[in-house]
């Protein structure tokens, strides 16, 4: 990936990474390539990159103190991916099985709280002020959760419920990384809070584009995976809207409540949401959330880094990965 | 529990107590109560008592510091614990059903994942200064967990393995909370490695206490768990001490490679472990890490605090349960 958004702070993203191996080597060997294998199997980087814009964009001058927080902020996402994936019981991540796979769900859970610990190490060292915003989100994040296990398999799950999960789920870490970047730049609270209502925007369309991205791919296509989200009875928005529809809708919803579904039902449920209007309906919320998060920003004055910002809004409704 | 160290900081305990309550507060009503639940549950609150009595210790004059730092370590620890219940399949935990099988394992280990952060924001937010301690202290978790799993089963398993696996359990989380207490009070660092020394060897102590009353019970008291750490094939110092026993050890040491063991395998082995001197080598090795530790804080002058933290010491290798 080299989008545009990335050039201006392509040596600072590469600081990122360093950052977060160095942090997370410890005694343990084990747990050291258990970290490695985490953090090196991609991702795109997104929260990192929210936070060294947003601190440039806000005016800041020592970007170093940005990538460290941004390193953090990707740090703890990680630790959250890796729960998350034992909680859904996911086989494959970013392409490679999941951690809890490779090496046990107990050293897995081990290793996210190892994650989670230096996260916040790393944020708690370089600026304790912002702490707060992730334990913000931290606590959105298991409240996020606790809504999506209430409504597996549910059909009466509502759009609302929808915005409750991925609002905790992505929306509130990437407003937290945007607004922790902003305040360390020092950042007067109208550019803080407008960076941060951009990025929590921009998180809610990024989750609705991944989850339509889940049903627009191809079953019989072994190389991409498609359809965990039914598989595993998530509720997710193209399901939402497509329980909706009059005609498709009834058959859908008899699938989604089913308890054990077989690899036929997820074919035929990823049929009838396709044949319904839901998909085109979701990637018009998610544009109208980028669209939302694009003049939340106008109080941001105009520079490179702010241009990057749109760029990154730009980038996640036109993605198809 | 009312042991005469309690007396000098009752009023702090009770107020730790307070804070863990409204800090565990969350919008989300389940999660609100799954940390209730868990921190309801009684406890000795020993890593609270050492950090407030390390502060008082030390010549802190404002313990309302030290209860803050204090709560977070027990809600820390407590966040370790549902962790730990999920990796041992625990199913009683201080007499109640352990939280994963209350409320799943999912919610569970988000619930686990919520007081962590909050236990971290306590700490970053009373002393930025400190968050580096409990981090040590989580990565030798970390790292002791992963010991312990590689040795589940495997009779080879020695004395330094299981040190290496309860500093990590237990002895480091001790060492910050004292540390952390004189570290607030601003106390000079021969004080603060003295009283780290000391609560880092109860720490040990308190460890073997613990796996040693795990084999001490009667098996058909059905009031009492006992034998446990057998049934999930843990390495503790009772069955490595016993292992070695010309007599018994060798029929010990199959019942302990047994993968699947049943009620009578548990019996079985916890009358060969009886029949052994391993008890009494672990209450006497208990008793010479309390020793050391009592030594260790010569430096500390003499107060009724310290008077308490002596008693702590003498309360861990003279409890019963």
């Amino acid at each position: 990936m080299s989008a545009a958004w990335h050039k201006c702070i392509e040596s600072e993203l590469e600081s990122v990474e360093m950052v977060m191996i160095s942090d997370l080597e410890s005694q343990n060997p084990e747990l050291t390539e258990m970290c490695r294998y985490v953090i090196s199997s991609g991702g795109k980087r997104l929260r990192p990159a929210l936070c060294i814009l947003s601190y440039l964009g806000s005016g800041g001058r020592d970007p170093s103190i940005a990538v460290n927080i941004g390193a953090a902020f990707e740090i703890i996402h990680s630790a959250t991916l890796i729960h998350d994936d034992i909680n859904d019981q996911g086989t494959v991540r970013r392409g490679r099985k999941t951690l809890h796979l490779e090496h046990t769900v107990s050293k897995a859970i081990i290793a996210g709280d190892f994650m989670f610990a230096v996260g916040f190490r790393l944020l708690a060292s370089e600026a304790p002020q912002i702490v707060g915003f992730v334990i913000d989100a931290s606590a959105a994040m298991g409240a996020g959760e606790f809504v999506q296990k209430d409504f597996e398999h549910v059909s009466t799950v509502t759009e609302d419920d929808y915005i409750r999960i991925i609002t905790g789920k992505t929306a509130k870490l990437f407003e937290a990384a945007s607004k922790s970047g902003a305040a360390v730049a020092n950042a007067d609270s109208d550019i803080l809070e407008a960076l941060g209502r951009f990025a929590f925007g921009i998180g809610l369309a990024f989750q609705i584009v991944d989850d339509t991205l889940d049903v627009t791919g191809d079953p019989h296509n072994t190389g991409k995976q498609v359809g965990t989200d039914l598989l595993e009875g998530k509720p997710t928005l193209p399901t939402i809207y497509a329980m909706q529809d009059p005609v498709y809708g009834p058959e859908l919803i008899s699938l989604f409540e089913k308890e054990a579904v077989d690899q036929e039902d997820i074919i035929r449920a990823l049929e009838l949401i396709r044949s319904t209007d839901a998909i085109s309906r979701c990637l018009a919320k998610a544009a109208t959330y980028v669209e939302d998060a694009r003049h939340a920003i106008d109080p941001v004055p105009d520079s490179e880094y702010k241009q990057a910002l749109l760029g990154i809004a730009d980038y996640i409704v036109s993605r198809d990965r």
